[in-house]
């Protein structure tokens, strides 16, 4: 086995991003007297984030950190449900933090102690070096050191994000291994050389529907984050 | 109390890299039959640390990480102990991971474990992210995330280490303190704005003749990272 670092996508494979940022928009639209449906302000909100980063990968826009464009999209999501005028800057500042404040998937931190003695275990997520910082304290995610767009300066799955992870690293991508719940987000490690591992997470979207077939050999397909370790003898 | 992250000074501060350095060296030397001065050569690779990161604070030189400038320096001092025949391409590059195996303080474990729950806590060396990553498996050390020269691409006491440092968490410098046994990387952390915190290692040099006076009023000066962590209300 001459992998010596797993790095990991972080929004649906380690954390539930849409009961997260729902949890955060019902307690401030709660506090407001607002009945809006949380977890559709959450997609809704979520749902301008491929969009965002687009604007960057496809060079129209200098690269910006995450919490900007987070920010930018609440703008965005307030105004589409009519709540404008209900949240000021300090509110939406507040509730922009929701992003470091989203639940882990119950196996991931126990998963994570396994496979870190053996492994250096690093996010490499779309998410800044301050976000990823934050999450990890929130959740209890024992990371090793941040990797992803933050160093990279670049949006999966721009092969930058992945090369410059593993250059940071002073490994080869064909020592790393890529783990996602996402099959698109295997496929662009898998080009820039990496190796690969799919955890299907069918309840990111909070109905069994997301993605959980994997779509090619992928070097290792687990149930979670116990199977994983497990597959890889920790 | 607006501070929300420490960051530290690494070589030095958190670990004993002279004792570290010469454990390796004595380790390979011995088994190669040869008899030298393990901390001498130690100190003698360590002299040419400063020297080496000049050439890339003035501008004479692009960015190298420092793990390249610690195999250049290793290469001239086997050469300054007339010792270059007894060590082939693979040694040297065992001998370099010496950086990546030096013990902390005993102080440093239990201490940064009592900050880390209130604070960010992340190295501000001019070590890498793969050397800081590593050092930090091998001593236990709790970062957060890797912050310092790996993500700044200058070398401290360029102020641009400092300020990418606290950018990367989108703190302002005020928000963040700096920790470190050498006055002049407090100097330049003072500069930059951040704050500052003095913890002597007067054994840094083997015989306690390290600099342990503070040579400036900063925010805090304390015997060891227990004391700060006291004085910080951990």
């Amino acid at each position: 086995m001459a992998v010596e670092a797993l790095i990991f996508d972080v929004f649906g494979t380690c954390v539930d991003w849409r009961a997260g940022g729902a949890k955060e928009v019902s307690r401030m639209a709660g506090a407001k007297g607002l009945a809006i449906d949380a977890a559709s302000f959450a997609d809704a909100w979520r749902g301008r984030y491929q969009p965002a980063m687009e604007e960057i990968r496809s060079g129209r826009r200098a690269y910006t950190e995450l919490d900007v464009l987070h920010r930018e999209n609440l703008d965005a999501t307030l105004t589409a449900f009519g709540i404008d005028d209900h949240f000021n800057d300090d509110d939406r500042a507040e509730l922009n933090h929701a992003w470091e404040k989203l639940p882990p998937w119950p196996d991931v931190v126990p998963g994570l102690s396994r496979l870190k003695p053996r492994f250096i275990i690093a996010p490499c997520s779309n998410g800044s070096i301050a976000l990823m910082t934050r999450l990890a304290k929130y959740g209890g995610l024992p990371w090793d050191c941040i990797l992803g767009a933050g160093i990279a300066r670049a949006y999966k799955p721009d092969p930058q994000t992945y090369l410059a992870s593993c250059a940071a690293l002073q490994l080869a991508p064909k020592n790393v291994m890529m783990v996602a719940a996402h099959n698109s987000d295997l496929e662009a490690a898998r080009h820039a050389g990496l190796m690969t591992a799919f955890i299907p997470r069918p309840d990111e979207f909070g109905d069994g529907s997301a993605e959980h077939i994997p779509s090619s050999g992928w070097n290792h397909v687990a149930e979670d984050f116990q199977e994983l370790a497990s597959q890889l003898g920790c």
